[in-house]
């Protein structure tokens, strides 16, 4: 027989891994409603769920990403011992799916996925390693219409959580127009292209003084350590930041301004004209100028974007950074077959979006969806407490009768049912199971009258604040009668 | 410069992994459609939801499922080098949970949890890697009131789902009753148990026969191998196929037979006291007979259940096999805190249950949720087309605009519509554009006539039924009408 210390010694200890969390009701409540509205939304738009496996084969996943993504991917072997990993995103299966189904997913296609993705990086402050992404994505043409429709339904979600005028704003870029700003600026090779893009997608958070250094021989950051530079010339380094420091009061004031900046020529004019299509798009789907900016600041990382670019924020929220963003990748699909497939999305990072959002109030936070806790005096027999479950829920009420341990006593039902906040206690002791009654209490009444206790005597009083005894068979008609708020 | 047979060569195959796959729009928005009445019986029941990482530590995982789990976890490693693998099943994540929050989860707690689950075994019809399991589980009770709300909630789930008298049964065991059971018959070691467990679990599949020979000195089976046998002597084994075959028409008929053939005794005496008392609690919570009856052949593979164990089958798709499927596992929060806290749940297939809901005819397969794609004729400016589709989202009907390669005419577009079972068509082309008109095709009258056609006069006639042209500023009006039936 094992002693107790043998037995504390053979525990498994009860732990998240580094870098992963558990969400609790609060949270899930709360996030479960959050995606009944974006998918809402998404429908509303044409667009249709999907599902794919979290494993893929590592050769699907290696590469698209671009090295960074590479070097975080679970990897793993299939008990076939094939080289496999956990997918770090939703756009590249997707496009595996467009390619493997050519018949059944006959283009053009917009579906939504939402589902766990993986990455293997560094967690920090709300950086997790296991977060879900919610993400559209519409295959089949090529035209910033479709664009401009991504757009929309991100405008359109963030509307529907509750953002007002200012409160969210998407910023769009275009990656020909980066490419033509390089190319004339000589910046052809294309480690280098990466080098630059990804230091400019730093200027909101280091600011341009940093961007100029990081873009010439380098900077020291805050602890000291040597950041390399790109190394680029003085005259580039200042045509660069008048490029992504171009702003307007709107979409089309940007596009002048790019148009001044941008020298001459073929790459130059299709870029532009894309954007100007792409605005006049927005226009028609009533994407307001506050909601959608042009912002030549914005590069993203992913190596996969060939055109528009976009990414949204919340202003009141600066530090969580983009909650939201995706673009035009046109190329993605050709890794898996002999054709290109245009295709264009945008990506929620669900985690990222629900921390923003609560951190500005606008998450309703329940513990629990129940209704009603079936609350019992010593030595009321379970079936007489089923039996009002039953009763209840037959009418679509949300009910949970309090089984514990023997040793709960009636106040550790009742502190418990208000610590859920549950809205609705009904009680059954001795008395009323020999009158045939039950007894029901408003908690929210009791909670609204503790908080205006001045005196014990009131306190001993307040007990039965909102309670009242009914007959067993007006229970379900009380019942529904206090929820309906009357 | 590439050859386009050098491209070709280095095309990565789009492929799923053996063993998985992927879910296209007709099943996930079926899958979806029952997700959400799942989730709505169990929020009725007082569960609420919570989610834990699909990573865990290997320790966490290795154990309490069984030897023949471990062997089929997918394992890897954390970044930080520490042994991970996949989950298997949400049990075992829930009871990590309870040890490691016991200040937020307070008890009694009943939580859902969807989500996929990983396992490396052989792959087969039906039979994937990858996994969606729903799980209810309530803790901090050992009563069999709560085994008896469990039972009364997988109930209701399969009436939520459509299927009435006869067409689901639960069956009812308890590990007890078992074990009482090998106790007297002498049969004390672990490893026997085990053994005799999985041989009576396989009776509904290969019968009496084949169980008394595997039970004994083993059998031979349809393919020629060898299974070898537990060796347990004529006597003990009768005694046993006895006890497994014991049936009733009520529960309270297969108790009776329990008690005429287990001996006397305390063991004895317990258990069938248990399993009076959740006859009773299904009885309170009108679980009728033919919903759940008392079957003593019901094993359950999973080594952690203690008390009564649940699986439910429908009886018109026997293949399947249990569709759903749990039981009472009183020990298993005690393997990660030093203290057992009595829980009790049940686990649905998803994927199984919807194969067989599905076989059933029971699930309304409907490719898109999308109820009007705006068609256009060469020449039409996306503007117009947009504007459309915002007007019709606007009012809540989702709507999706044809925007494909510019070699999809419009006898194309047509068709994609039609394939896609979308209600209705909103058709732009030069003539309605001049005029501030659009066009409005009801699909669904077009697919009834087209049905009915017999000659080719007919057809070149049929190519206009169902549709109507109306000013641009009645459309919303018009296609409202439409969708809403009338």
């Amino acid at each position: 027989m094992d002693s107790s210390e043998e037995k504390r010694k053979r525990l498994v200890a009860p732990q998240t891994l580094k870098g992963f969390r558990d969400l609790m009701p609060v949270a899930m409540i709360a996030r479960n409603a959050v995606i009944e509205k974006i998918r809402s939304v998404y429908e509303k738009y044409g667009f249709v769920p999907i599902d794919t496996p979290v494993l893929e084969h590592l050769g699907t996943l290696l590469g698209p990403g671009g090295e960074e993504i590479n070097k975080e991917l679970f990897r793993l072997e299939s008990p076939e011992r094939e080289p496999i990993a956990m997918r770090f995103d939703l756009t590249v299966p997707y496009a595996r799916l467009l390619a493997q189904y050519p018949d059944q997913l006959k283009l053009p296609f917009r579906r939504y996925h939402v589902g766990p993705v993986f990455r293997a990086d560094k967690p920090g402050p709300g950086r997790f390693r296991q977060f879900v992404q919610f993400d559209i994505d519409a295959a089949g043409s090529e035209s910033v219409a479709v664009d401009a429709e991504i757009v929309a339904a991100m405008a359109e979600v963030m509307r529907a959580l509750g953002l007002g005028n200012g409160e969210f704003q998407i910023r769009i870029n275009n990656r020909r127009l980066v490419d033509a700003l390089l190319l004339c600026q000589g910046i052809a090779d294309g480690e280098t292209q990466k080098h630059v893009l990804r230091v400019i997608d730093k200027l909101p958070k280091v600011g341009a003084e940093s961007v100029r250094k990081e873009l010439g021989d380098g900077r020291v950051d805050d602890s000291g350590d040597p950041i390399p530079g790109v190394g680029l010339s003085g005259g580039v380094i200042e045509d660069l930041i008048q490029f992504i420091s171009i702003q307007g009061t709107s979409r089309k004031e940007v596009l002048d301004g790019l148009a001044r900046v941008l020298p001459q020529g073929a790459t130059r004019d299709a870029a532009l004209g894309e954007m100007s299509e792409l605005n006049e798009a927005l226009a028609s789907l009533r994407v307001a100028e506050h909601e959608a900016v042009f912002d030549p600041s914005l590069m993203r990382g992913l190596d996969y974007y060939t055109g528009p670019v976009f990414e949204a924020h919340l202003p009141g929220a600066p530090h969580f950074g983009s909650v939201m963003g995706g673009g035009r990748y046109d190329q993605l699909v050709a890794r898996f077959m002999d054709q290109s497939v245009p295709a264009t999305g945008a990506s929620i990072g669900l985690d990222r979006l629900m921390d923003a959002l609560a951190h500005l109030g606008r998450i309703r936070t329940a513990p629990t969806t129940t209704k009603v806790m079936v609350l019992s005096l010593r030595g009321v027999p379970s079936r007489e407490l089923l039996s009002i479950a039953h009763d209840l829920r037959d009418q679509g009420i949300p009910t949970e009768v309090f089984f514990a341990g023997s040793n709960a006593g009636f106040r550790d039902q009742l502190s418990a049912a208000n610590a859920r906040q549950v809205p609705i206690a009904v009680i059954l002791g001795e008395d009323e199971l020999k009158t045939g009654r039950v007894s029901i209490k408003d908690l929210r009444v009791g909670m609204q009258a503790r908080a205006a206790i001045q005196s014990h005597e009131e306190y001993k009083k307040s007990g039965r604040t909102g309670q009242v005894t009914v007959a067993r068979n007006e229970l379900v008609q009380t019942v529904t009668h206090l929820l309906s708020g009357q």
